[in-house]
């Protein structure tokens, strides 16, 4: 269960509305790596554990203070927008810089949808969506998906950071970037126990049984471009993060297989293939090959 | 450039037709974490690159392998579905336990549509998107985030491995098993060296100034639910990866701010908001508020 | 600010695990009628409110405990799906009925991508999304949004309770659908008692002035099909609900314009326009037109 | 069957071109609430429909009207797209401020993609989908979701009415208002008669037996976040509008259930579970758990 | 203006109900090659269109048909469902082998959300989107398109024809392909017009100055694979449909142009770059390069 | 297999960064008709070819070139992007024509998402997705819709060109203009030779047998609108494209069938039917009507 509270975990009011920020900051709210992703994963990552204790009580912990920072984007964005213009036609907007300025930056649908409100959407407009999050039980990989997600959260929260000199935005934008701060360290840190544990081990999933893979490609570069300069790096030689095997480089495939020939369904598909000519020049007809 | 041969890197013949299975495999090529997402990945990170050298050329040297696994995915699937059947009405399949089977395992549009053929969609037949891939220009952020995409990919080609026996597939899936594994190794190790040579550090972004994010709430575990076992993680006390600092327990926020009061836009966006009654009651009409 | 409690509002435990019904479940899960669309919606309008008060109230009140719906529909398919079988190809289905009943009935993705888990997604697999939510700020359209959401839904409930006769599924059902009928009740209700003070009232938005509509085409029923029975109805005579006018019926159009001449955008738009002959016939040339 | 005659029902004909005010009108063509939708809604709801008589010659009437206005929309928008510029640089929007507002607020696409012409899209350039309607079978249902279609698009229409001051367009405008009162009014009413009649009644559906739902839980409000003042509303205590209650108000949640166990479903879908420390500290070795 | 008539164009009533080829018939009505997209791209050609006349009247005449048979679809795929089984849980589809097949091929969504109805969504359960359609503005590079969607929908339909043996079914689908053929005439005739006319050339757009493009580049068939034998074809030799040119056969590109240096946009994008190294290995410091 | 170089096929290379051309660009990268369709298109239908030989080779030379050109434009667009100004609030627009212009043309994706980075998406930002390709195992429909492909790309190359004066930028786009030119011939040149080879003929499919059509209405020309100039094409009158008939015309349609009547489906969908009424005046009661 979820219970709310009307105040917000920290400050979110701008000094003065900006909407063209408030489109910008739609992408940490509704986009790819926004914080609806970020509640919504932790939130199934834990409905879907297979795991009682202290993993779930952290995706729980974290999950909920990830929907209390959607409320508090939302609520920015509503401030931010506070006094987003009506007039927008053209004549309007090559008469005045200022509608001109903001047409150009703000979120059409913020004024016409929503009637100068915030939206589940990034910052083009595209609607935000399931196939955004991750949760796939195996949690090694998991906490993987969660450092990435709050690391690209970071970097995004950090580029739009210097699109304001908002006093108000930017005190919550460095709020959240400590936030994220914490959750980069955080997951980084629980995948690590999860291995010091012997939960889970590399390579993920690491309880598929080694000897029905292909282990002699399993440590290999194999460069299918004509860089060489990659044969230099710690992935090319050397041991293994896993620490099951030594790090080879191949210059190009060592493998090959031959093009299986192309597949011949029920004629009844009537895809095009090796039939006899429908068209017979002799006789001058098409032939009924299906009757 | 890109050029292409006709062989494939690795067997990919199956022992026999299995449209189910087929619909199970769409999922490894066109899913969220399917061939095709790590093959545009790659390429976007490569040429989006800001670096010249071996880790650009790492880019490109695996992205272009992965082009080559769509490849030897699509030619499985067609294979797969080579006797795909025709006859899938309500009345062939109640008295055929085989069709019936095949009408509730099999992608239907694969018939209706690619004629028994692969298709860029997952097993859900939803089809492939451009917001699956993840290109920040932040190698350390992107190397974690195609750390995630093998470990996901692997998870999953581990569980369709189980959903067949026949012996081709099983060759197939054993090398996707184990370039996933070098994979997962290799962007785990590159990680590493971006660290290590100091071209990135946590917390990504490590060029954005510490001084400008809120330092007093970056390493606080805060728990927004009511499980206290996370208290016992390593992600509650001790040194944080990011080597700036300790992690700290709360068992709830320790800052609150009061909820802004509501917006008042424009009332040409005609919300509904805290104007006088529209009603007169005593008069009996409707005000005319905007005239 | 939300918090999280690890109990559930309600019992939600299958006697069985049924991974077929376990995909129905879905659309009342991640649906677009499912509890986070009315989650994310009654979220989305109290942050956007220019109301302070009851209705905000309101909002936030029932909007926290739809997020704990989305957790027992979460929890509750976790647990369907905890035996679903892992064998699934075409082979093991047509020799056994229920692995073939199975195939037929479970989504594919829940154990390909989830490992036997929930996902924010509907019963055919489309991910949630941002656009099946409501939020305009305008509080009578957005309730009459609500009471449609909270009819749609208890609509699908209702017709999954027969897709099952496991006890502890139909007690969690019997549940949502007396929640369902509340918050139907309080959003039909709420419409109307924000008609009663006034706050808004027909025709939405209220604000607009009447004067600058085209009144004469207010009340015209305009039937444009050839079925004359709707002159029959309430909606063809009588008083109208916004009390400012009398339905009348007309069988056509009673207006007509002429349909404007084709446009003739600039030519380097490469269009197919009213220009002049790009090929001569006597002289047997294209002519540039653009050069 | 459709029957086209090439005039339309109201004058669509701009003054003068203005490519900022087609974007805004392309939300009303092709957005969420557009004519498509409730051309598409009303149809399929006819289509669908298990009622002959006026109900159903009431959605045949009312779709065909709403085919025609989505025509209207799309010739009107290419004639304010008539005179869309091709020059769209950098350098020539920064030297000519007309450019730059016509960037700002133009959707490119139409340029681009249709040579200066309407797209069944969003004024964010969404495509149109076929989520975005509501058929169900039960006609209160229905009716009520259309009641909201129109109210949302009236909101929609009056706040672009603004955004533009050119003759022709808000003569349309005030055109398509008045057809949006006219339809809410109808579906009201509509909506009332079925319960008139008895065709329907609350809660929706009214076939389904309330002696299977809990209805204890029926008609008590209950507060999941901490304002009070949605006790106040007439939601919170009367007579309820289906007629069978009285409406209660609980400060918080008076049912709890613990949170089931975790899932353990078959480890061949390599979720991390319970199972026994996959390393063995004491021999140092990984355990392979499934050979 | 469009006009409804409460007539079918030709007989749409199945001998029996069949749910599963109903899901089959999503396909021919929502699909990307469905009737949908063809009505409302032939609408949207009209509405952008630049010339008045034949051309015009053509795309008017034959929108209206297909909106009529939309119409057709969605009727009879409610009759295919109006039998559809309300019982669907793992425990009667395992002992019932027809409610088995029925889960299998039937989408679910048709019961749950339509109550056993259509949709305007593909045999996926996708749903219909704009983005399916194309309406360019350029006459010719449109009809080509037209020729394209009624091949398509002609293949379509001719694979599940052979997926029903229900005589009622057949024969309307029977007349779908006639039309089909007609329209897959028609449109190559109008393309052919269009040149024979001078209205449109190849290659198209035939208003773009050829001087601008790089005339070398413009006749080469450039082979980027190793199989030799698409130089036997037509395409490699001899003169070009757009009677310009002639086509020669290179065994791979002759062009060629060095990779551009990696971009190094504004640090505060906080990509990695070449900046001097993060970490000063000799003072064991981070240096905060952005202060 | 594919090999990458580290070369380009052609220069992609601006004299200077533009950020708002960049935008434009990504429709020829990522849009509909882009280069990600097109090499993906070929491909796909490579992989699903039933023919060995020239066809196939066809499809795998030119696909392979395809990708090339997706690398060539997000090279560009990259560079384009390289000095994006990272400033975008509101008052520095409205202060600064240029960034103001900026702001108006961007992808602002662009830079908070791939910090100055192509995307995998279009000119509105929509992610590219697999419904845009089409591969259905006819070579003749699909070669038809290659020609679409390659004609509407060379339209929006031809519209973006005048979109720049940047020589670099004109140079790379002569370049795929002259590309597009070579591909619209080829695949034209194709389709025909399919034919001439007998191997597909018109109507696509040729296989299906034309007396299962209901031949009596496959050339006659249906009028549904009031436009009668359509009469004078040649799709009207003489001969048909696929040699098997006249055409001929209709001003309406020449058969009809009553539209069945409405559908009955199992009550418990609750869908609103003829049932007998719920409510009893008489009584007052509403009925029970399953228990």
């Amino acid at each position: 269960m979820f219970f709310h509270k009307q105040e917000l975990q920290f400050s979110a009011k701008p000094d003065k509305p900006d909407a063209i920020f408030a489109r910008r900051l739609q992408e940490v709210l509704g986009g790819q790596y926004g914080e609806i992703t970020v509640a919504m994963q932790y939130g199934f990552q834990a409905w879907n554990s297979h795991l009682p204790g202290k993993y779930r009580d952290l995706l729980y912990g974290i999950g909920s203070e990830e929907f209390g920072h959607v409320e508090m984007l939302a609520i920015m964005i509503a401030q931010l927008l506070e006094k987003a213009p009506v007039e927008q036609s053209e004549e309007a907007a090559a008469s005045d810089p200022t509608i001109a300025a903001v047409l150009g930056g703000m979120d059409v649908q913020s004024a016409i949808v929503a009637g100068a409100g915030a939206r589940p959407v990034d910052s083009n407009g595209n609607p935000w969506q399931g196939s955004y999050i991750t949760a796939s039980g195996n949690l090694l990989a998991d906490f993987t998906a969660n450092a990435n997600a709050e690391m690209q959260g970071r970097v995004q929260v950090a580029r739009i950071y210097h699109m304001t000199d908002d006093p108000g935005v930017r005190d919550m934008l460095s709020f959240l970037l400590a936030r994220d701060t914490m959750h980069q360290n955080q997951w980084i840190r629980a995948a690590q126990e999860l291995q010091e544990e012997g939960v889970e081990a590399l390579p993920v999933p690491s309880t598929f049984p080694l000897s029905k893979e292909a282990r002699d490609h399993s440590y290999k570069y194999i460069n299918f471009s004509d860089g060489a300069m990659a044969a230099d790096g710690a992935w090319a030689s050397g041991p293994t993060p896993d620490g099951h095997g030594e790090f080879t480089y191949l210059d190009g495939p060592d493998t090959s297989a031959p093009m299986p020939p192309p597949t011949q369904p029920d004629p009844r598909f009537f895809g095009t293939d090796a039939k006899p000519p429908l068209i017979d020049k002799a006789e001058g007809v098409i032939r009924d090959k299906l009757s």
